[in-house]
């Protein structure tokens, strides 16, 4: 413990403030709390105990991320809804986002490849085993939200290339062919930025930010299925979820 | 079910191919399957079964990244170590560090503010009742890994500040404080690119992307007394976890 206590007020910038102001305005937006136009910069610089210059300073962040639009005269809307996905069970973009539209694929590739042997290695191929690889660009009626690279395990994925994958979860597909339910899978959730290629195919900006989601799925067995790869816009999704504390944390180690 | 099956070829392009490989070395890199230099082109080339074109391409993506460093005749190299922080179990950045070197804080702001009506809600308190808010920049060694931004409940907080907030979670200081463990949160994470204020206060370039987290932290009886909006670098920090396939899919609903 330090001897020395904090002083009780170190002073807070303009800058920080108005980050202060713009996280909380986010999750607001996100949770529509505000039906289309946003509040005053007076009105909200009154519920933020803030200047309007820093409400100012909030709303250009917020426009930056292209989460509102603003203009004279018209004032500051919401621009763009997001999507939650979810972090506390494994579903299929489509399962998620039931209710919300229809969520279409465009299958950009499907064949059989020979997989790399980091990939081979994880979907416990043989060496020169082949995999079958799909890729898919999946919209929520006209909106792209994401590129997914699939890698399957050849028993499962030859029969998953002759269905419908315009209009399925590739989870449905493998539940269907192998007669059980998934079990669980593996995640590693990163951000980046969108390179030139992927920006285009996602038709967002270059440099905008992705959610780059590795996932391993296994059958109930545990035997891994299904590696995917994919790319979330960072400006559609919030992947959401809960946490418990774990009782021993002396020892607790991430997957 | 399509009536039609696709065609088992549809042709791959270059660009894709980049994309691929780039994602599957991306991850051999954060498990650490390279010591510190990549194999050689023609050796990926040959792993990958693509034209060393292709894995020029994606080496490419992976150092706009800041992932990997290439110069003639050194080769390519390994930049930057990325550290897992988890989905699984609720822990602060220390913990979830521990093994790794010493997490120390850098205190920006603690005081006692009037927090605007959207947090007031989530943290329960009466209209215009005070919190404490508290900014750190958290560092792993010499390296700034995350801008936290954090409110919390007068009756804890008001304690809390009082304590070693450089060098201690404030996790395990609400747990001291209130005598008990916490019990769960809600998270919310999302992708966005650095303002450059951030970008500056984090030592990382102007448009990088990052793990924006904004978790709500009750104790074990549930109340809400810790709300954080925190900014994670994405070239250092990547989320881990599990999840599991829920029995019925059919009623489920994210947070």
């Amino acid at each position: 413990m330090s001897s020395e206590p904090l002083p009780l007020r170190l002073p807070i910038r303009r800058a920080d403030r108005a980050r202060q102001v713009a996280d909380v305005l986010r999750q607001q937006i996100h949770g529509e709390a505000f039906a289309s136009a946003l509040p005053s910069e007076q009105e909200l610089a009154t519920d933020f105990a803030v200047s309007r210059n820093t409400v100012r300073d909030a709303l250009a962040l917020l426009k930056d991320e292209g989460l509102i639009e603003r203009a004279p005269k018209i004032g500051t809307h919401v621009a763009r809804r997001k999507y939650d996905h979810g972090l506390d069970a494994l579903l299929g973009l489509k399962e998620t986002l039931r209710g919300h539209g229809e969520v279409r694929n465009e299958v950009r590739a499907a064949t059989r490849i020979t997989p790399p042997p980091a990939v081979a290695r994880k979907l416990r191929l043989e060496p020169g085993q082949q995999a079958v690889y799909i890729e898919r660009l999946r919209y929520l009626g006209d909106l792209p939200l994401s590129l997914d690279l699939t890698y399957l395990v050849p028993d499962i994925g030859d029969e998953v290339i002759t269905r419908d994958l315009e209009s399925n979860d590739v989870f449905a597909l493998i539940e269907e062919i192998s007669g059980g339910p998934l079990g669980s899978a593996d995640l590693a959730l990163e951000a980046i930025t969108a390179d030139g290629h992927s920006a285009a195919t996602l038709q967002m900006p270059e440099g905008g930010a992705l959610l780059l989601l590795e996932r391993l799925t296994k059958l109930e067995d545990g035997r891994p299925v299904d590696l995917e790869y994919i790319r979330l816009r960072g400006d559609r999704i919030t992947m959401r979820g809960s946490l418990t504390r774990p009782a021993d944390r002396t020892d607790w180690r991430v997957i």
